[in-house]
């Protein structure tokens, strides 16, 4: 199943959150299958990577969005660490600091943008302001349209310079979260970091939806695609990631460059048994 | 096997590499052992990183150093996975820029030190400089024990904030680095990178065996310690590597924090069949 076409938000048409059930799985009827695609998909990951950083043409810039406990951390580790460590950085970002909100909002974000050849995940994003501050109607129409027109410029001039970008939206339902919070009060090496603000937030649930769909309906260009994935199922997530990103990255065709000396010579020069006695000495 | 006293270098003794056989894997004795005590140290590693991050009051600090071919790399891949993508940032450090050689040798390495509760690998490291340059003789005796003396001095400020630091010497012999560049160049995803350069510094050798005699033994505190592990054999190189970083988290004998909210108060107030009935609408 061609994920990319199945979950691509297009800009073209009316996009609605709730005409997606995050609980479905389309083309995966159980985890076992998903297990078996996310175990595939990481082999080619892991190959593709290296392209990535041999030809060094392109870099890979994954941004994570979705709502608290939707899996933004868990899919970094199931479905990304097929990468080798030395070839991705993912970033966290958090409140900004008082330096930080004394630039632009690009300003934090800009530093993080991966280099050619390589990776970085974007746990939470350049989005994030714009989401909470839209949710809770402190952006007016004018500020929004700004800010996404500042959006969109912004990875225009990383997609021109070779940076492949692939946005997701983690999408879980309300009940969802709730079981997963539920889970999350019993979990000791979990429960030190729930706040009441985590339930409070709930209540605005359809606010952040409205400015979900107005930020990715804004911004999901060919060269800067968003992508819906249905997260209620955390198997189906991982692995429908993992396919979007194996896809788009075996659409770039990489090669290996040409070694840069001649291996016959080489080979010839260093590896005979002769000069291997000389090496032991 | 306790690999934290075998492997490390005690500066109070005479230390010599060729004391080490690279070959050896003590208490392991195949292949399948090391596989298994690789992946009992990477769940180990999972929970104590989750401690690491919840507590807060520790950095860890992994630096790997060795001869080319020598694995750091592919230890950084095998062992170090373990690790959660966003807690952990592995960095190559490569030849200097210009802006970089403008400023002292510490000045580029101190922005990658670990934040508490996070956790940063360096491929090579400020060690790299005075390596190369004192196997090629480019560094006098003075010059040498001054900059030994700036690495102490670094490491201990590093410590003293907290940071755990854990260096290792892979540790392969030469026989063994042309066994790997023999397998390298018939390998069409790496035969790309291979310089002549990487043969012709084998000339230098002996050198290499000298500067890091002396900069281990100069540099090997409780603080900040060497460890030597041998690593002609990947899988015992991994098990070594992993167990180590085990054994000096777990002495840090850390906690998860209290939850800062009343936990039973969240549960009635969020979590009753009536209010899950009202989130629903």
């Amino acid at each position: 199943m061609d994920y990319r076409k199945l979950f691509f938000v297009d800009q073209g048409q009316r996009f609605r959150l709730k005409d997606q059930d995050p609980d479905s799985s389309p083309g995966l009827d159980s985890k076992a299958e998903g297990e078996a695609a996310l175990a595939a998909a990481g082999e080619q990951l892991t190959h593709l990577q290296r392209l990535l950083y041999a030809e060094k043409k392109h870099g890979l810039l994954i941004v994570l969005q979705g709502m608290d406990a939707a899996g933004k951390d868990g899919s970094i580790r199931r479905a990304f660490t097929a990468f080798h460590p030395l070839g991705v950085i993912a970033t966290s970002f958090k409140v900004p600091t008082l330096e930080e909100m004394a630039h632009d909002f690009l300003w934090r974000v800009h530093p993080h943008a991966p280099a050619r050849g390589s990776i970085a995940i974007f746990n939470r994003s350049h989005y994030e302001d714009f989401l909470v501050n839209r949710a809770h109607r402190r952006l007016d129409d004018q500020a929004a349209d700004l800010r996404l027109e500042q959006i969109r410029n912004f990875e225009a001039l990383l997609a021109q310079n070779g940076v492949v970008i692939l946005k997701f939206f983690l999408h879980i339902s309300k009940e969802e979260q709730l079981a997963r919070f539920k889970k999350r009060l019993r979990d000791p090496e979990s429960n030190w970091k729930i706040e009441e603000s985590d339930y409070t937030e709930r209540l605005f649930w359809a606010d952040y939806m409205s400015a979900y769909e107005e930020a990715l309906a804004a911004t999901s260009l060919p060269s800067a695609p968003w992508y819906v994935v249905p997260a209620d199922r955390k198997w189906f997530r991982d692995a429908a990631l993992m396919q979007i990103t194996v896809e788009a990255l075996k659409a770039l065709d990489m090669k290996f460059p040409e070694p840069t000396v001649d291996l016959a010579d080489i080979e010839r020069k260093y590896h005979t048994a002769v000069l291997e006695q000389d090496n032991k000495g």
